[in-house]
């Protein structure tokens, strides 16, 4: 087998077998296989898509090229939650504990921000001593003792993914649906879960902006883990507007862990509330949806969940009393407040353009090699439809180098539009795809 | 300027500037853009084509990565024949002798063979002595003596051509017409010629099979060459039969030998004297066409044509008395006749599968790697139309290694097909484009 003729029949619009597909995943893997073969390889891809037994069969490939954990020895049933990335998207620092507190094992391997949306272990590093760089067999550790562990990909994890994307950052091919699904599928797969609920973000602030994009997307990952034989559904939720009230990493860990306290805002709430009983639904943890729903509330209700939650902080070398005293958590230099210039309604809440300001500000990457600022973001303290009047306190800015403040604010304004009527109500969950 | 964001914009199917397709080509010739961006870069070229602007400024970029010959202290016009090759295809060896006799200056920089199609350097290479390997001072020099020259591509020529060109071999990107005109037009327009005569093969044994295709592929070059301020010109020719009768390298010098004397096939004749009148036409060295052919016959029949043919072998190394002993070429060790098992007409030569059969036999290259023995190859004593009759000679084989012999005879009774109607007469030349 040669990978040119591979390249070529993918270019011609024909379907891979899975043995030219791991030949060719494998091989670049290996090194055997150059890089300038794999960019060829991935923009026809980008031009000709692939079918839905090419990317298992891709999935399964890149996943093959790396360990696999394998935690048969945990009693209880294995799940996770992928989020496809938002701006304020913070809900995995709730469910995890809330669906460990179910009995679930969460197994939770989680990246970095880049660009106008947040990353978990950005958010975890804002607390101090956290660490996200725990081995497979350290990960194996935290959640035999606790039910969750938290960090982030490792080395033996899927190493043709962490090759393949770096390569297709930098040759335009990255917007291709089998690409990213296989990514993302490949790492998620190789966490040795039974279930995963997928959280496909559609709006403004989304990776997707339409409705359509995200239905395809969440079809094709629903595919790639029926083709491997897990259990997975997918919830398309809105991201038109920060979900919670606060967007940057201190500032929504200390939202989780109110919202754990079960004094979080609603949206952030309900949605890791129905995320959380869809894990525990799908592991077959709960006899119904509802019997889900009923026993991921009562871990709300209880403080089972923030327990959890306190567990896997000192576990991994945090300071668990972050969730008792909020100051610990990095704070910002200033605060800046913006007020409403009128009375009316918040009629728009911009995520993307409100995520960039972020990232201006600090809180965010502009390349993987950017700094960020832990301390730094935005309080939201009107949500869209919310009535206000002239003065009020719509954002609170927590801001840290002053040459970042003004841009960000700047950016932020843009963000922010108030109007006379309220705009019409848009569900949190647009669709559930299972 | 960033590589990645040029090939994310020709993936989206705009337009490149100038600017940018002259940063990626000079770039990548420099080395400073690696070898996977330009991958992605011709693969995304290959889906979404390039406009007649974008080509020009693409092989012009090509060609500015190297040298462009300047041959303005040589006293009369400049020009040059391009075939995008075939089986038997020599007309190279008969027309620029031809046109040097008729005061123009050829300095034909051409290619080997590969596949099923032969190469003039192998060709060239089958005289005994002859050099290919001059550097540009040298071919310089050779022109001002005897008005031709016959060299492979040097280093100097078009090295992003030269590197990209390789590069496309090992991703699939070589069948894109934008890339295989500029790849052409970047070294022929750096010979300094003022003329170019473009002899576009289609059918069986050609690149391009069909007429629409080469007629594209011929109005892209010509659109390229017009952009540069040169004359362009081409013939659209048939190639469903081999040109001329011998395949095989030395016996096709021997058949262009032949030829420069009058003795030559009515077919290899008639085209080389055709593209040869129109390199005079068009470096404007014959007040029409038809003066032009005039004047190339006279050329022909005063052995003026064979004369400059004796003079380049000998200023380029090579022995000039095998234009008087066409035995002190290279001899096979063997010779196979192939008859006719039944009355009848030729149908059908398949040009194709004869060139394979060559290749075979080891007249051809698989690979660029592979090494060629000059000796072997065809002599075809019947022609599509022909009528022959049981026991006649067809084709009489010059074999070399034994173990090679069999499989090309196989290959080569394959291709031709005996009848009883004789197929309908096709012109040799198809379409004239200028």
């Amino acid at each position: 087998m040669r990978a040119v003729d591979v390249v070529q029949k993918k270019r011609d619009g024909a379907c891979l077998t899975r043995e030219e597909i791991d030949f060719f995943i494998s091989g670049y893997a290996r090194g055997d296989i150059p890089d300038y073969q794999a960019s060829a390889f991935t923009m026809a891809v980008f031009f000709k898509g692939m079918g839905p037994a090419e990317i298992v069969a891709l999935t399964e490939s890149m996943m093959g090229t790396g360990d696999v954990l394998d935690l048969s020895d945990l009693p209880g049933p294995k799940a996770d939650k992928h989020s496809t990335g938002g701006v304020g998207d913070k809900t995995s620092l709730v469910l995890a504990p809330l669906a460990a507190a179910c009995g679930l094992y969460v197994p939770m391997i989680s990246g970095r921000g880049l660009g106008h949306t947040g990353g978990t272990l950005d958010k975890l590093e804002s607390i101090p001593g956290f660490n996200v760089r725990l081995s497979l067999a350290d990960l194996r550790q935290v959640l035999r003792l606790c039910g969750l562990g938290l960090i982030g990909q490792t080395p033996e994890i899927a190493p043709a993914d962490r090759k393949l994307y770096a390569l297709r950052d930098v040759t335009a091919t990255v917007e291709s649906l089998p690409l990213i699904s296989a990514s993302i599928m490949s790492k998620k797969m190789a966490e040795g879960i039974d279930a995963l609920v997928l959280d496909v973000k559609c709006g403004d602030g989304a990776f997707l902006r339409t409705r359509e994009q995200a239905k395809e997307l969440a079809q094709t990952m629903i595919g790639i883990g029926k083709g491997m034989g897990k259990k997975v559904a997918a919830l398309l939720t809105d991201m038109e507007q920060p979900l919670g009230r606060n967007v940057g990493n201190a500032l929504e860990v200390a939202e989780c862990v109110e919202t754990l306290k079960g004094r979080g805002p609603k949206d952030l709430e309900s949605l890791s509330v129905e995320l959380a009983a869809w894990m525990v639904h799908l592991a077959g943890a709960a006899a119904s949806l509802d019997a889900a729903r009923a026993r991921v509330r009562q871990a709300l209700a209880s403080g089972e969940g923030l327990d959890r939650l306190r567990r896997v902080i000192e576990l991994q070398g945090g300071d668990p009393r972050v969730c008792d005293d909020l100051a610990l958590l990095p704070q910002a230099r200033e605060t800046v407040v913006l007020r409403a210039e009128r009375d009316g309604r918040v009629v728009r809440l911009a995520a993307r353009a409100i995520g960039h300001a972020g990232m201006l500000l600090g809180a965010g990457r502009e390349t993987v090699a950017s700094t960020i600022d832990h301390a730094v973001g935005f309080v939201f303290h009107k949500k869209v439809g919310d009535p206000v009047a002239v003065g009020e306190p719509i954002v609170t800015v927590h801001a840290g180098a002053p040459e970042r403040r003004d841009a960000a604010i700047a950016r932020l304004r843009e963000a922010i539009v108030l109007g006379s009527e309220a705009p019409a109500r848009v569900p949190l969950v647009l669709d559930i795809l299972a």
